[in-house]
């Protein structure tokens, strides 16, 4: 494929014609043409350099060419289906396996996150021989029919929610019914889904809320909520999706920030995985696997755990050991959040800076004791730091006011300075000097040699 | 990743501790390894060669190393998501809508083709605002929630009948309530979904029902029933998951064989579009896009659509043509049919022989008049010409009595003679003296070069 094809009102034109509309574009008023990616920088048809604050999924660098290598190697000799045996997919879980609690060890691989949470869903009725679920307030769970009904974000926007779906406060400490000056938040929030508990399958949560607005559960919310569920026959599954692959750097995993004594029934795991590939995955233990092999019905998922998914998926955790990237996370995501709590003291707009690793919100509220959300001035920055710096950043949040920092794992201290520099300028009301010219790159240039 | 981390016995000790074993694997007896593919061959741990005569996932042929090089290039480039513009999406699209109708032309793309009849299931329910689906009898339409629900061949082992979900007789024109003697078993099919018709989304059907037993439909089925379905404010969806892209070799989707005046509102393609790899689509037209978009909703799919998978696409599709592989399974398909058809008059147990292109079904019957079901020697037919002669085929059809044939499609006639002779050998009880020996490759030989 050429780096273009069409000229960008071409794209554009042809976009609105043959893609579903709703599927979005980022800037939608004046939408990005990317043609390449390397490490956590996009270019643009005219080799216009773009520092991606926010794809999560291109974990290890976006095209990191030891991914594309085990790719193609793997592509080049086979890439059948699980019924088949295969050496790949038994390393492949081993190697995560590793990174687990011993309980956690029996393997589902499918071919995205929202794969991944629908079978989390039938494993846990099928264990529980209950339907209902709890969720956190706003949370997202992913795109499919069964999941759009546990996903408050959504469903509020459409169907509805169903009888069997119940909704708990998200555990936000800044802005939520307990906040940082409670004696026992997690204790608290925790004691919301006490309330609730009557024969449930499940209790979904993200181990750390995204979509919700870059939320850090409170400590012990976790394993008091496990302990109820428990008492009530249900199971606690934590939506790794976002977080997993070392994103909070001090842990492999989100939920390990809540203590040695928590530990989730089942975990679904997802976007970095394959640094781009689509590929996911389910574990859980022994027992409700049993469970679910019980029922009699073969689970043959057609692409799932395929060699060539596992291959790129064994290759992701390499590079995130060989390279560092999770002591990278807790370097530089510590920095970032020095950078941002100054520029918190400095900008009465910022409301709060929350985050651990390289997963970071920057609340903007128009009152800090009213915390009214700054949606508009959220949205202006956003717009701002595209075309002033070429910086890509996005807003999550029941109320879009939250910036969000999820990027690639490379993401090195010079970008945080450029970024928190941008801000401030931003937020200050400096916008006719851009902060360094635009980096633009000869296209001419070989590419690197992938095999 | 070496051809062979662990002996067999290993792997398969390791996979029973490590992957769900709802996740079954073929020949459960004697599993087979398999560590290398090329075209329609599959190769196990020892360099023996089986002749694959079901991977019809791996379309263009096991491993083509045009797939191959199309994804490192587009892996070394760029793999962001459609939140970005990008060319190869639009390319794809545009060629994908040059295969179909005029007024199939807005996709969406998804990773499998669970997802692709989740989104479908979506679109019918948005746009017709009803929720109640038609579904053929035995048919499988994935593996997630919502589709175990529209499957009778899952659901009837699982969760049971929901009320909004209403079955139909397979048009199975050899054992079905209407056979090859009516005089017009496509309208009288037709009229067994009439009286079901008040306010449904959708009926959905594959093109050519797989699980239900390698079925093609009788003419004029499609285009009556879609008559009822429109008059009743439904849509119809074409599963074509299993059966485009050629597969039937004088069309280029399966749809198509039943006329030009028949043309489903949406269609959902997956398993050989990306040749192994995990991409999926769903097509529709203007308006159902339309009310899709008026709901307000974002649909957003993180791997869905990004560069690699329709680089990989567009490989996938440019060797289709230039190997003529719809030519291909239209000779080899006829040959193939024509020796099973004197296999038939020779072998009692072989009741029907029906097919179109590469996409065949032996169906096994120890009574040819009361049609009994011969399920154990199906079985014992597809461990013979395993263990006998390294063909790899299984079975479907409720009873598991149907042996099917849908081989990668660069499948020969000498493949065909082969599977021929060996069923004729296993039928006729001659199990003792192997057809050939077993090829054994060099596995140190250089693999091709890639890119």
């Amino acid at each position: 494929m050429a780096l273009q094809t069409f000229r960008k009102e071409e794209t554009l034109a042809m976009r609105e014609k043959l893609i579903g509309r709703s599927c979005r574009l980022f800037y939608s008023d004046d939408p990005v043409k990317i043609v390449r990616a390397r490490g956590q920088y996009l270019f643009d048809e005219n080799g216009k350099r773009y520092l991606d604050c926010i794809s999560n999924v291109h974990h290890v660098g976006h095209c990191h060419p030891s991914i594309t290598k085990a790719a193609a190697a793997q592509m080049d000799l086979l890439n059948t289906n699980t019924r088949f045996l295969h050496d790949s997919i038994i390393t492949y879980a081993e190697r995560l396996a590793a990174t687990l609690p011993e309980k956690l060890g029996v393997f589902y691989f499918v071919n995205s996150g929202s794969e991944a949470n629908d079978l989390a869903l039938r494993l846990a009725r099928q264990y529980t021989q209950h339907e209902d679920v709890i969720v956190l307030d706003y949370a997202y769970h992913g795109h499919l029919t069964s999941l759009i009904d546990i996903s408050p974000y959504k469903f509020r926007k459409l169907a509805g929610q169903k009888e069997w779906v119940h909704v708990v406060p998200l555990p936000d400490t800044y802005r939520g019914m307990y906040r940082d000056n409670h004696p026992n938040p997690g204790q608290a929030y925790a004691d919301t889904v006490k309330d609730l508990i009557e024969d449930i399958s499940a209790f979904f949560a993200e181990s750390l809320p995204s979509v919700g607005g870059q939320i850090i559960l409170p400590q012990g919310y976790s394993a008091k909520v496990a302990e109820y569920v428990h008492a009530a026959g249900g199971l606690f599954v934590a939506d790794e999706v976002q977080t997993g692959f070392g994103r909070v750097g001090s842990h492999f995993w989100a939920f390990q920030l809540q203590g040695e004594d928590f530990c989730p029934d089942i975990i679904t795991m997802g976007k970095p995985m394959g640094n781009g590939h689509p590929v996911a995955c389910v574990v859980t233990t022994v027992e409700i696997a049993k469970a679910f092999e019980d029922n009699g019905v073969e689970y043959f998922n057609t692409f799932g755990g395929n060699p060539v998914s596992c291959a790129i998926g064994l290759a992701v955790l390499d590079v995130i050991e060989k390279e560092d990237l999770r002591g990278n996370a807790v370097r530089v995501g510590a920095h970032l959040k020095d950078l941002l709590n100054k520029l918190q003291a400095k900008h009465r707009i910022i409301g709060a800076v929350r985050g651990v690793g390289l997963f970071i919100g920057l609340e903007l509220v128009t009152d800090r004791e009213k915390k009214t959300p700054a949606t508009e001035t959220a949205a202006l920055v956003v717009k701002r730091l595209k075309e002033e710096d070429q910086i890509v950043i996005s807003t999550d949040g029941p109320w879009d006011n939250v910036l969000k920092f999820k990027p690639p794992m490379c993401f090195t201290v010079e970008d945080a300075e450029l970024v928190a520099k941008s801000i401030d300028r931003v937020l200050t009301g400096q916008l006719n000097t851009p902060i360094r010219k635009p980096i633009t790159l000869n296209w001419k240039r070989k590419t690197s040699k992938v095999c």
